[in-house]
């Protein structure tokens, strides 16, 4: 059993209630490998701490979660958000994780990620807003390399577009990735964000043929959504993604890392930790790990 | 001012409390010049009736919504819907459109839109429902043509590939569209599906100069989003799309056809009908109208 959970990691934000002692702690319980870590856990605990407790646990660190909304119009909000992705990129290498996943920012015009647009007709231009997150990933990867971390580039659904991501398709990411080294920038497969992308097959394979795929991430688009559709997050198996068909896109990459289920969802969060492990590393062994 | 709302289109969807009757005379009263038909209020009307209603008014149609649902695994299925399809396009004729709109279909796992998927492990296969689109429009092409009207591919929102339509960029409906001569296939360039496309400046080009641009449709992405995700739309400037650089990309592309206003949104249908055109019809002329 532990054998086949050994690329199987749990996403601390998929059991939401623990702290990181207890989601390292039912990992091992449960024989998965690895541990995908937000930085709120993180911080709870400490930054070495935390190091020290995943490392103690033997576990590896999947990815850290999250760098990111670099789209300010502002040079002052800009140089706030770059300086805490550089503290970001800090905690990552002392976690002992070269994968720092970015969640890139939506448009100006947003206020906050769920919330209204602001009044106006500025804050909309989506293409200047891409530029930008191009621009300051150019100015962080110089100081990632220099610690060992990978700006992980996360392509978000559509439906985030505004208020979360303006990069919305795995090419996109993979564009803006282009211009650096394969281990400096990469980008995660998101099974969640990208399963309706007519271009995904392609992608995947233009990503693993340049080393790019720093990650792969699995959960369920599942109806109705959830009126906070952030957490509109199923477990593998109860919606509508054909896991099968895009594990194989992802394994003839070449993508030997970790599988990483990061769920949104109030009522997987209301369920018991080890509940939730249980039914995340069934569906596993079900959907994913047989055509990896 | 009669002028200017010339090309402003209203879709019967908007003010969906009226009858064909009372749109018709609404449209008319606020000087648009255009006129787009959903079926529902079309049948309530009459096919012919509502031809002559139309016609008596001096409106152009715009478009008839909507045919579609082409993605059912089993053939009989799929013959009631390519039947239902084959009567729209003889009600978009009869209508004095050549512009059928065509919401493809989304997964065979989908229940109902915006319901739970089917549980087991079938009907998930998105390559394979996208392929079924393509042939059955293949089936559908002589009859339409032989009839003068178009088939209107219309990529729907990502939101919306599980349940409602597994074509979800402009860039796959041409690539469906390609085989067909232009005036056979088309597409609808619609605002609220397709804004966060990072593609879409050059897929707008490509189907302005294949000839195929049936439509431009314009309403808002707004947040939070409505407990039915269908109903999220919003007034033209009331959310994040940047209406005068989608405008001016697709009059560059060299489209001269009619701008429709298609909202579907509760508290816009409870609004007094006159009331919501004048809305339409302001927020068409500050946003829309002058990058045309």
């Amino acid at each position: 059993m532990s054998n086949e959970l050994a690329r199987l990691s749990l996403n601390t934000a998929t059991t939401k209630r623990w702290t990181l002692q207890e989601a390292v702690d039912g990992a091992v319980r449960a024989g998965l490998g690895s541990i995908g870590l937000w930085r709120d856990r993180v911080h709870e605990a400490g930054v070495t701490e935390s190091a020290k407790i995943v490392a103690d646990a033997g576990l590896r660190v999947s990815s850290l979660c999250r760098g990111g909304f670099l789209t300010a119009e502002d040079d002052r909000a800009a140089k706030v958000a770059l300086d805490d992705n550089r503290r970001a990129i800090v905690e990552a290498a002392t976690l002992g994780t070269r994968e720092l996943v970015m969640v890139v920012g939506g448009l100006p015009a947003s206020t906050e990620p769920g919330r209204p647009a602001q009044p106006g007709t500025g804050g909309r231009d989506i293409v200047a807003a891409r530029q930008r997150v191009a621009d300051r990933i150019g100015e962080l990867a110089p100081f990632a390399a220099g610690h060992g971390v990978r700006l992980v580039l996360e392509a978000l659904h559509p439906i985030f577009a505004a208020d979360r991501a303006v990069i919305s398709t795995l090419g996109q990411a993979l564009d803006i990735a282009e211009p650096f080294p394969a281990d400096v920038v990469g980008v995660v497969v998101d099974t969640y964000h990208v399963w309706w992308d007519p271009d995904l097959q392609r992608q995947i394979a233009r990503a693993g043929a340049a080393g790019r795929i720093a990650g792969y991430q699995v959960c369920d688009w599942i109806l109705p959504l959830a009126s906070d559709a952030l957490l509109s997050r199923g477990h593998v198996g109860d919606g509508f993604i054909d896991f099968p068909t895009i594990t194989r896109w992802v394994a003839e990459a070449g993508y030997t890392g970790d599988v990483e289920v990061e769920i949104f969802n109030e009522s997987i969060w209301d369920a018991p930790g080890d509940e939730t492990v249980a039914t995340l590393a069934a569906r596993y062994l079900e959907h994913v790990q047989p055509f990896l």
